[in-house]
């Protein structure tokens, strides 16, 4: 029983995508991990360039790369047919091939069977691994950090990347822990939370940060939120199972209403504070939040910082825009709380 | 997009299972829906006997029998290999097979053969129907109650059924509405939420008390607890989308630990009802609790009526042992809150 786990390093492959907006998977793997992308694939000139070599599959099997992975996010999540030619030459050459689209990589006849020949596998990130336990609700060694958010897609995931980065340049032992596509492709491990049976979500989520030693830190990626008229239960599986020490809420700035889901309003960071301690108390009674996360994006510049004053003080809690100031400040809250 | 439907009505196949205790599925069936089962089909004499007339596959066809229904228990959730033969002829001569077992009905090469020719469905009720929405959150018209629980296995899907048959006997529109394996073969129709996918738990909920009329009651059955470390999520999605205007507390006289989770306790009946209250808002802010369904049976008998009264009085709730009492109490509350 395991979560998924990628062969490294990256191909990039692009395709002939060119606009910078589709490329948005590549280029996160090329902001979080460049050490694991050695090249880029692009089939034309006016390709977008994620800034890394270009490279023939050929190349990228001298340079020992491991993954052809691809970085874009089609429309509708489906792969052009005429990508096809590429991918099979890739894993014809025994290059797993990665992707996190809706539609399967093995439905294709021409790449499964490139695939078979070249010993290569076929990975689609969002399919979880067979035989997932049930939770046991038992507690693991080590310290938790999980990121929880007022909604979807608003930072959670840059949020605990970022942290493993200043944890990391402040001496300390963290590992980031993914919980969706790109954040499996990024940490070349995990399991798609949204995509596991239900019975069996938290056992899943307990597998994502198994024991470790007493001053190691998870960084868990976090799914959905507390209060999602339809996410909420991907939401609780994974703070039942990560049973978090910490856990940072992520919210956007201005935010009122549920994305998708305009008829229902935004909860307060108090309410998620409360809420989130509330339900994961059951698995680890010492959990509590350290720190607020927000996307002050789109605040005009000026506000932004009497904003996360305001929040601070408000809730006497490290209150950070993630791109701007770094979680400088919530990685020494934690060392405070965690000494 | 739909629930999982069954023909009706029901041959129930007892195989050659002798234990009483295996054959509750199919006892299930007789208790709550005797006009449903035409007749049963067993192997040998000493065959457990659930008191319907025996018959023979050609029998069955001759009385209208729409689905074969295997109402035993194996150990482990795999098929007699020896039942094969008595299984692929009923499917050969149209009728539906059902089965909850966990190995599927499909793998089986012989029995596939047979559906196919005889134009018969291999249903599994524990497979969820495909493409199953998202949850939307949306109101839908109609009246619904859901069975809650301290834990698992304790009375929730005894509790709606007997609700559904006592709120009949008072005149009001009522429909059992299943979530699990045995409760769809009791209504004939409904979805195993646990079996379900995280991203559409919610969706699947709401299929399953779809849009009625303003007087109609849905009476849902529930699923784990909202206070289990590994179930949790699937009762929260349940929750969601049920979007009850009543629940009902099912509860175990004297169980102190969460059955196989045995490092946790049982959450208060009073801690369930403020959970769920404050979890279920979030959908139906007029949630409400309508009483309280214990199985006392681990009690002496001089002591339960002392132990329901106290209850009753300690959270001002009707409070009946199903079994004992019926739920009439639970019944007349409803009439007096929604008139």
């Amino acid at each position: 029983m395991q979560t998924i786990s990628l062969r490294t390093p990256y191909l990039i492959f692009v395709g002939d995508e060119s606009r910078k907006n589709y490329v948005k998977t590549g280029a996160g793997l090329v902001d979080w991990r460049p050490e694991l992308c050695v090249g880029q694939f692009r089939l034309t000139a006016d390709t977008a360039d994620l800034g890394l070599p270009d490279m023939s599959i050929a190349e990228a099997v001298e340079a020992g790369v491991g993954s052809l992975v691809i970085g874009t996010a089609a429309v509708g999540g489906e792969m052009p047919a005429h990508w096809q030619t590429s991918l099979a030459a890739a894993a014809a050459a025994g290059l797993d091939i990665v992707a996190g689209l809706h539609s399967h990589l093995g439905d294709s006849a021409e790449l499964a069977a490139a695939a078979a020949n070249g010993g290569a596998r076929l990975v689609d990130v969002r399919v979880p691994p067979a035989k997932l336990p049930v939770g046991s609700g038992k507690k693991r060694g080590g310290l938790r950090l999980l990121t929880v958010g007022t909604d979807c897609a608003l930072g959670k995931k840059y949020t605990a990347l970022q942290l493993e980065k200043d944890m990391r340049a402040a001496g300390m032992n963290a590992d980031f822990r993914a919980s969706g596509q790109t954040g499996i492709m990024i940490a070349g491990e995990g399991i798609a939370l949204d995509a596991v049976v239900s019975d069996f979500l938290t056992g899943a989520a307990e597998l994502l940060s198994p024991d470790n030693s007493p001053a190691h830190w998870d960084v868990i990626e976090g799914q959905g939120g507390l209060f999602h008229p339809a996410y909420a239960p991907v939401s609780h599986g994974l703070l039942l199972g990560s049973q978090p020490d910490a856990f940072i809420v992520c919210h956007e700035a201005g935010r009122e209403h549920i994305s998708g889901w305009e008829h229902y309003r935004v909860p307060s960071i108090g309410e998620v504070i409360s809420g989130t301690i509330r339900t994961g108390s059951l698995t680890n009674p010492d959990i509590r939040c350290a720190g607020i996360s927000v996307n002050t994006s789109t605040l005009p510049a000026s506000e932004r910082a009497a904003y996360l004053r305001e929040l601070a003080a408000r809730y006497d809690l490290p209150c950070v825009d993630p791109l701007i100031d770094g979680t400088g400040a919530i990685v020494d809250y934690l060392r405070q709380l965690h000494g």
